[in-house]
């Protein structure tokens, strides 16, 4: 089982023999070959899942964490309790999460993000941090999305917006500017309306 | 290579050493390390070429499947003959797929899912299947795609849709209501209109 | 370490121990078993970062080739020096790619694509080269990106079109005909603007 360096694993976890845990990220790998029992490792809390896929060394997530197959966390991301990691879910480095989130097959986290808890990304939800990538210095603006928020499937958030408390982004949409709180964002560009009764509820995990 | 429990592989295949052959689903996990023996296993038809992917434990694919890498068939879900399973294809559980589909790069089907025979998905186009995810109990409302209907890159079909046979979703088309048989569906969120000359004819393969 | 046949690895490389470096095209697939030192390979340039993922036989990439985990580099792709290759990114057979790109998480290149230098291509934006898939004999229209050009997160492109020098692709556009040269392409489908002075600059990269 590939363990790397001082990874730390909690109680009662099924990890698979072919996950990378605790895999050096970019400023260790020259560790890899010549003092690999330095590299810092990941943390992982009880309880938790961990099919086939990456977990950085520096990283941590919670108690009960369940992956997919083919998922990457970078250095430094912070993930609480309860969260599910879905196929091919990419969370860049020096993220910030919740606990109870569930990120759906294919979603994108880039670096920075903050996100709160109980915030549902559907498949293939993409999130943005640049807004002038390669043409300027690297200045990143990173997304804020808020407790209970929904991200539908392929939407596109640009950066530095925030998402608010139990907002509704619809599948597809691609949201150029804050959505309030209990709003429902759809369309390209988003247009904002009421949420529909049966979105008035805060998400039921956790 | 990684071939779990009772997995049968057919004749004159190509299966990749790397490859996760039945493997367990979470139900199942539990045996690994107890009775790796009474995994379930998948079934594999003969004259398919396996790359580095995970089959689950119980699905089933037919005759002269071929796949990309790093794709993920789940548990209970049966593929026909003569369908590409693309590079990072996800393909959840419980779905019903026909002969002769091609699934190509990132396409993400969901739980539940049925599909018909000659489908055409372009990359990254999502299914989904819950208009309501974690507000609600869960209260899946799966797709239909019917047979020779083409589905462009990108595209996004909400939960519980049908789409006719020959139907024809452009890329980037985000789908929010049923589309009728041979008919052209594009924008977002899409408009129908009818189809041009040059496709109205059933797909080629098969 | 997975290196299959005449694959060539310049100096100073990281090559990760699971990557699949010049792993068998399809039509070479047979020489596993029966002669595996006939697979052609592929050769790496110096200086370059291999995470775990994999490049076909015949394929090439230049120096300082840095890659996230779980790419795909397909047969007859050549690819200049300086590129980085994110992670889930696939790059189909026969491209033609330039110096100093920028490819993020899950982004989608096609079958005979022409790249030119300095190019970024946001998190999971999908090229595509087929108007009729599976409709019609197969009959590709690749897409050309011209340098320092910009495609945003989720961007589309449809099959044979130009994106010119210097153009930006906003995220989630839709694009359906050629972008001239510095100019702004967004909405679904993509209407033309001129440039904000902010974007008025070629990229920063080589």
């Amino acid at each position: 089982m590939p363990i790397f360096g001082k990874s730390k694993i909690g109680d009662s976890c099924f990890i698979d023999s072919t996950a990378l845990i605790g895999y050096p990220h970019g400023a260790e790998l020259n560790l890899l070959k010549e003092n690999p029992d330095k590299i810092e490792g990941c943390e992982i809390g009880n309880d938790s899942t961990i099919r086939p896929g990456a977990i950085y060394s520096t990283a941590k997530v919670g108690n009960g964490t369940r992956t997919g197959h083919n998922f990457l966390i970078r250095e430094n991301t912070i993930i609480g309790d309860g969260c599910l990691i879905g196929t091919n879910v990419v969370i860049d480095n020096d993220c910030n999460i919740g606990d109870n989130c569930s990120f759906q097959t294919g979603a994108y986290i880039p670096t920075g993000s903050k996100i709160g808890n109980r915030v549902f990304l559907g498949p293939n939800a993409s999130l943005t941090n640049d807004k002038t990538p390669l043409r300027t210095e690297y200045n990143p603006e990173p997304i804020t999305i808020e407790d209970d928020a929904t991200i539908g499937s392929n939407a596109t958030l640009m950066p530095g917006i925030t998402v608010g408390k139990g907002a509704f982004v619809a599948g597809g949409a691609v949201v150029t500017k804050d959505v309030p709180a209990w709003t429902l964002a759809k369309g390209c560009p988003a247009i904002f309306s009421e949420l529909p009764e049966s979105l008035k509820k805060p998400n039921r995990l956790g």
